[in-house]
């Protein structure tokens, strides 16, 4: 399988840069790339606002909303780009549509796939690592599948910080290691906290980290930095998994 | 109805001192209070700390935990107050040990309500507007639907910033207006963004605002800043719902 996740954030020219070279390298001479709109409410607004901000590298995006049988789209697709938005609304998409288990059939059968954000989090089990606000129930909180660990986008670390009467002052929300060491008291599979601008190549059992830091979260055991470039698949593996007895 | 509703944050002696006053003035003299520790995987450790805080504003805090039958505590509880964790944690308890209803009737006869963060959350018809993560998938989104609005705690307005190697860095994850409004793409309930520190107090009709300002969401208008002492029941009735034609 060959998969390009990336974490979101791509607003600066050296990010969008290093996504476009990235994905150059990933889709390779594909003639169009099947574009998942699903996570915006305007789909043809995200398919225009991709092309004008650089962001789909040279490439022609083919919206599956054009497609009135959207897993016939999918059978026929060279490649698969599923755009950031709101992850609960995509995966309603998906589920409704009986998306799912065509997309997994032609990525584990090789069609290269690419995800953003909330497209990111839907190549993992489910979709409890996303930051969305829950703005619809879908079906279920299973995804994809495809990768063994979840995803966590736009990560950042420590408390943030917020604007108010000109001032920032902290916030006294969770912080984000917050709600993952509490997905990790109901759930077991390794998280990649993924900074923003940060992509993750999947690719022949390899799993490099490319653009920007990684924290690895396991259940049990402290957190681990990673700088790029580097490969994760050994913290990621299913071996990976489960309780451990470091903390 | 009477219904007490802090949006969290009450991290500062200025904000606890304002809390416990209002506490003592919503609950009265009632001997004890009914705590839902749920939203935390550590029951016992959270009526620790709510104590230890002074989040108890001196009352005794009775955990529903330690009841055989939370329901039947809940039927002869003087006062009931739900703690702040992770919302989706919180409603999967409150569906799978059948106490919605027994809430609902308790509170729609007079006993007193609070809730806090995920525990306001829970006071309105759905867990949408929540900010937590969905470490756990519930049987349904729905909640108490006390009010006929929706709170959003922790709410601030703009971008936020976090820190990466020291420095302060804009976060470009979508903002809280950003997920506020995708929710109004879906849905017509408004929604009160309740700064940190911020209260509710819901009485006879009125919906007062104390402590830290509000943004009022609804659907197809323009968002709305309300500075305390404020009665926010006109921008909230039902017939405040809907989309308008402002926008």
């Amino acid at each position: 399988m060959r998969l390009l996740l990336g974490s979101g954030g791509f607003r600066t020219d050296e990010r969008v840069a290093l996504l476009a070279a990235q994905m150059r390298d990933h889709f390779g001479d594909v003639a169009k790339i099947l574009f998942v709109p699903y996570a915006l409410a305007d789909h043809d607004g995200y398919v225009q606002m991709m092309t004008e901000r650089g962001l789909n590298a040279g490439y022609a995006l083919d919206g599956i909303h054009t497609h009135a049988d959207p897993a016939a789209a999918v059978e026929r697709a060279e490649a698969l780009y599923v755009g950031g938005g709101n992850t609960f609304r995509l995966v309603d998409e998906l589920h409704r549509r009986d998306l799912l288990e065509p997309i997994r059939a032609r990525v584990r059968a090789g069609m290269p796939y690419m995800g953003v954000s909330a497209g990111s989090n839907v190549a993992c089990p489910t979709l409890k690592t996303t930051n969305d606000m829950p703005i619809v129930m879908p079906p279920s909180f299973e995804t994809l599948g495809l990768v063994p660990f979840h995803n966590n986008p736009h990560y950042f670390c420590g408390t943030n910080f917020v604007k108010r009467d000109d001032d920032l002052h902290e916030h006294f929300g969770e912080t984000r290691d917050d709600r993952l060491r509490e997905f990790h008291e109901m759930n077991d599979t390794p998280v990649v906290g993924l900074w923003e601008g940060g992509i993750l190549r999947v690719d022949a059992g390899r799993i490099r980290l490319i653009g920007a830091p990684a924290r690895v979260f396991r259940r049990g055991h402290q957190p681990v930095d990673i700088d790029p470039p580097a490969d994760l698949s050994a913290h990621l593996s299913a071996a990976a998994q489960g309780p451990g007895n470091a903390i």
